[in-house]
């Protein structure tokens, strides 16, 4: 069910990602930041890769390359493709290029078949949805929405360079950020095809899989007071040990996020004893608290659940708990219509359809203010990502292509007046 | 039951506590290391106080205090009693200088009301139990025992003064510290008064406690290695999380060392998350096991078992466990038969006898080498202790005398030759 064009196809984007590698400004790993002369080198890479596909190509406000597949009707709200193609430092090669190359497969294999759809194909490589070089994410799709805040361009860079600055010297016009913007009735939707950076295709044993959300999170700070004492001369009976309160609401977290299912998430990721010493017991513990869900109602429960359950056990040993949230970030549904779209690709295919919640955040958060979104995830090895470990294969890869190719088809001729 | 002139003692006992406390060399703090200026001065006004009890008095070739009361027989093993008069920094007034100043009020009564016993009395004021200076312990005891280890002598303070340099400076011979070593008859045996450093009497509402045994004690450096991972991309039953894991041993630690009773206690002093962030699920957990009882074979008992459970929930949960041990002490037994006489005293005075182990380290540890030892506890507030907000009632101060009087009264009259 996939065809030969379609393992050339992956074969191409395969060594492309591996070209898009060599495009690195540190030796020997890969590293390419937002309007850096690599980025700039990639961008002109990709727009001539674009052309041959049978795109006209542009390089826009904010630095995104673009390119546009004509429809029958070039009024029509367009169909909009892609990913980023900025990295992490020592980075891997696919989290983004994949994205980018493959959706310039598809629309390869429509002009190589003469087939012009109702509408448009636009396919986008975002200049920056890490957010590496100036410490903002999304700057790519943002420009798109129209949403950078006004700050953005006095932030700088580790050199103290200014986002101005470095626009400038990258040949763009910090003034005229808003051309970037694109109208509401400029695209219908967007869809983009992305390594999963996790382990549960992996672990399921299929390549491909459709994204349901992308988590919202919640991060905070919390802190267990108990009381200082002699680890020799207070009995087990008659301490208020501020670590093993922690210790019982690490275990907590684990099994009532657990319990609860639904693909939430939580994880203690750091925890420190101030002062502590091997021979005092704690009398003040710091932990972090990071809960991630495809769903806010279920992730707000669960955190009010656990911050619930550190009072009850704070109160029962005599100890104090407090916490504050630091950060926050709202689950971005996919568009159920788009997800549907992808099953029907998929699970012929694989034999099976998977659903599953983005885990990481991708240029589809921003995206979906504007218009409806939908992820086709790639199986990548081990889950292992940002790290030069980063694999994929090119089987699953051709088979992505393949899926990737028959939503948009299905999207264009069936019910197209449904995306309007 | 407490006599009259043993209401002055204490008081006695207080005032001179607060007198030493004035000797510091940090003002507004209590601070008085091995062979400075103010060890120095501690010692003479000691001695002039062990003078006026009746005593003759000299310094040792380590910088002890002693005082010796002559008994009917001088040629007797003698009853040694004392404690030490160095500190950590910013102290409390009473940890060490009460167990020597309570040791003359006994001297004192026998002297005051022309009391010879069989054997003499000596009352020791150690030079240096805590180790402040020279990161070593227990340098006035083991001056006694004559066990020094070679290297000491070398060692060097904060500012890079030998203690062969600070010997010289004081006044002492360095090539002469043996000459502190007393023969095994020299003593039959040996009492210690000290603040308890726990919350135990506080919590029994007693005034005295008569210890056990000094606690032996265990630390370990341990680490649980997992893997580390995505917060956000990989699913609760795919985790190999190494901070649940070592959560999960703290807690049982907890359950374990409780059940088993025995006066055992366990603390986790120290936890770390090497490299860990917030969004970063934990791959590797340092963690300190410090563990601690009056027996030898309870406390590797319980330490076998705590280190059998971590590599249980190592192996339930995919990961490894290992840990090193780097520091063991033996547990120090109080002699049976002085253990009774302390009782003995102590019971009629608060209606009770109480029987606890210790679980800070004392002189007595080094003596035991040598000399039947006993310890007798008397309460502080709240357990506090190696801080400014030490604290002890001239009331149990009083009581604690007064079971040091009948104490020794006790020892020397009822079968005597018991001791020898």
């Amino acid at each position: 069910m996939i065809d030969a064009s379609t393992q050339d196809a992956a074969q191409r984007v395969m060594a492309r990602c591996d070209a898009l590698a060599e495009i690195s400004e540190t030796p020997g790993q890969l590293t390419r930041v937002y309007l850096s002369a690599e980025h700039l080198q990639a961008n002109r890479l990709v727009g001539e890769w674009m052309t041959s596909a049978g795109m006209h190509s542009w390089v826009d406000s904010v630095g995104n390359v673009c390119g546009r597949y004509e429809g029958l009707d070039s009024t029509a709200p367009a169909l909009l493709l892609g990913s980023h193609l900025d990295s992490v430092r020592n980075a891997g090669r696919y989290d983004g290029p994949l994205g980018v190359l493959t959706a310039i497969e598809v629309v390869a294999h429509l002009h190589q078949n003469g087939i012009r759809l109702p509408m448009s194909i636009e396919v986008v490589g975002f200049a920056d949805e890490e957010g590496t070089r100036f410490g903002v994410t999304l700057l790519g799709s943002r420009g798109l929405t129209g949403t950078w805040p006004e700050e953005w361009l006095q932030r700088t860079d580790a050199q103290g360079i200014s986002l101005a600055s470095a626009m400038l010297h990258a040949g763009l016009d910090p003034l005229n950020i808003l051309q970037s913007r694109r109208a509401p009735n400029a695209f219908c939707a967007y869809l983009e095809c992305h390594i999963e950076q996790g382990p549960c295709l992996q672990a399921a044993d299929v390549p491909l899989g459709v994204v349901t959300a992308i988590n919202g999170a919640r991060r905070l700070n919390c802190r267990f007071t108990g009381q200082a004492g002699h680890a020799g001369t207070v009995p087990m009976g008659q301490r208020q040990d501020a670590l093993t309160a922690a210790a019982e609401w690490t275990l907590a977290i684990e099994s009532i996020t657990t319990a609860r299912g639904c693909d939430l998430v939580a994880t203690v990721g750091h925890i420190e004893v101030p002062a502590g010493a091997v021979n005092v017991i704690p009398g003040l513990v710091n932990l972090s608290l990071d809960v991630r869900g495809p769903r806010d109602e279920l992730l707000n429960a669960l955190l009010e659940a656990l911050l619930e359950k550190a009072q009850q056990i704070a109160a029962h040993r005599g100890l104090t708990f407090d916490a504050e949230q630091f950060y926050s970030i709202n689950a971005t549904a996919c568009d159920p219509d788009l997800q549907q779209r992808l099953v029907h690709s998929v699970t012929p295919l694989q034999g099976q359809p998977m659903l599953l919640p983005s885990g990481a955040g991708h240029d589809a958060i921003a995206i979906a203010d504007c218009w409806p979104v939908g992820m086709l995830f790639v199986r990548c090895k081990d889950g292992i990502s940002h790290h030069p470990l980063e694999s994929v294969t090119v089987s699953d890869v051709a088979m992505a292509t393949q899926a990737y190719i028959n939503t948009v088809l299905n999207f264009a001729y069936v019910h197209p007046a449904s995306r309007q």
